[in-house]
């Protein structure tokens, strides 16, 4: 039988999700304590890489076992947040079809970035403090130049191995949060690594009136990474959904 | 001239607000820094204590300095910006009536304790999880019961060198946030020593079953410490805002 384990993480200690040797992953923990409450080694896929200091809100990851009732499986999710440090936590472990796969299976992903203004000593660790003034209309005009199903090759990490650097976006906009902090939302089929951190730094760019909408556009279209903004900070950005066909 | 600084801190690394030997306090922090931008000591008196650990998201002092224009006024709060530590953050430095006291002035002090249920790697540093179903319904009924005028010295660290333990309390009450938790917001004139901590452990008490209406108001008119419930953890505990006349 497949499960799904769904989770959140504050990414602040980790070095991403991916096990890497000789480093803290979401994912080498998350094995971890599988391996530990079903007493043997359990591999776990996850919907895709966060970076090292990224955070999430909504993380999936799917793995094998024999058939678990709901009484089990909520069990199970209870006892891998006993074992699990308490900036890892599973919201439910559950059965979906064998045909589902965490990673390829997700029709969409969902990340915010979240910046503000005022020095505040509760935003600080997730959400980044913006010493100008940003134009958030200019840069919402910008955002929407990102809609639709395009080459985003300029927001991409160079040196990277993808077959194709064409990603679906959409949704792209910046919004304020009750908390006085703007809210950069952003939605697409995919994500090349490194992509919303550059994103986000070109739009920086554009709320600064360093760049115009017109140079914002040329940035896409060059495909040229070097011409985008420089990559935000990690600790400001977290997934915070990803999405499956009817589920 | 006399000075009303308002700012807010993260008091998870500090001894609580008042200078003390050998410990590292928000008053000492921010004595420390207006010595530096004014170059001579600057003694700052605060509108209460809050223990080790506890935040402020709103918290008031004062202090006296020659005559500053607004333009000086905001310029001060810039320069202690740099200056402070990051989970320390001054808001505004504005000019008061000489006859305004931040200690004895303020008429009504507002703090707010959190509580969630489900593990959470963001909500773990300034809220309680609470490992048990609590009845809300029956917490605010017994919160209501606090309100008014009354001697409460049933929630004061015993020991403790105050003339009185008569508190005016205008609101207590539990509701939700939209973060899912829940947050208990409790207002009054003055508040005892570790007051509001041990309410909130009584109030627990009620939600878990384990006190009856009648036994909570039995623990009031008691005035006994011993018969209130356990003094909850500081980090969830946090000052919201400090209230004076006309300002």
């Amino acid at each position: 039988m497949r499960y799904f384990i769904t989770f959140s993480y504050d990414g602040t200690r980790y070095h991403g999700w991916q096990v890497q040797p000789g480093a803290d992953t979401v994912q080498l923990r998350l094995e971890d304590a599988l391996g530990k409450v079903l007493r043997r080694p359990v591999p776990v896929v996850g919907a895709g890489r966060t970076d090292a200091g990224v955070h999430a809100r909504q993380m999936v990851a799917h793995f094998d076992y024999q058939e678990l009732s709901a009484d089990d499986c909520r069990q199970l999710a209870y006892r891998l947040n006993r074992i699990l440090p308490q900036d890892i936590a599973v919201e439910s472990v559950r059965p979906v079809p064998e045909t589902l796969h965490a990673r390829f299976s997700a029709t969409r992903r969902t990340y915010h970035y979240y910046v503000h203004t005022s020095k505040s000593p509760f935003l600080r660790h997730y959400s980044w403090q913006c010493p100008y003034p940003l134009d958030f209309v200019a840069m919402n005009a910008a955002a929407a130049l990102l809609l639709g199903r395009k080459d985003f090759a300029a927001f991409c990490k160079s040196h990277t191995d993808v077959k194709t650097t064409i990603c679906d976006v959409r949704q792209a906009r910046w919004e304020q949060t009750s908390e006085g902090q703007w809210r950069f939302v952003i939605a697409a089929d995919r994500f090349l690594r490194n992509m919303v951190r550059a994103v986000v730094g070109t739009l920086i760019e554009v709320g600064r009136g360093k760049m115009s909408l017109g140079q914002f556009e040329a940035v896409i279209s060059g495909r040229n990474r070097s011409a985008a903004g420089e990559s935000m900070p990690a600790h400001a950005l977290a997934l915070v959904a990803v999405d499956y066909p009817d589920c």
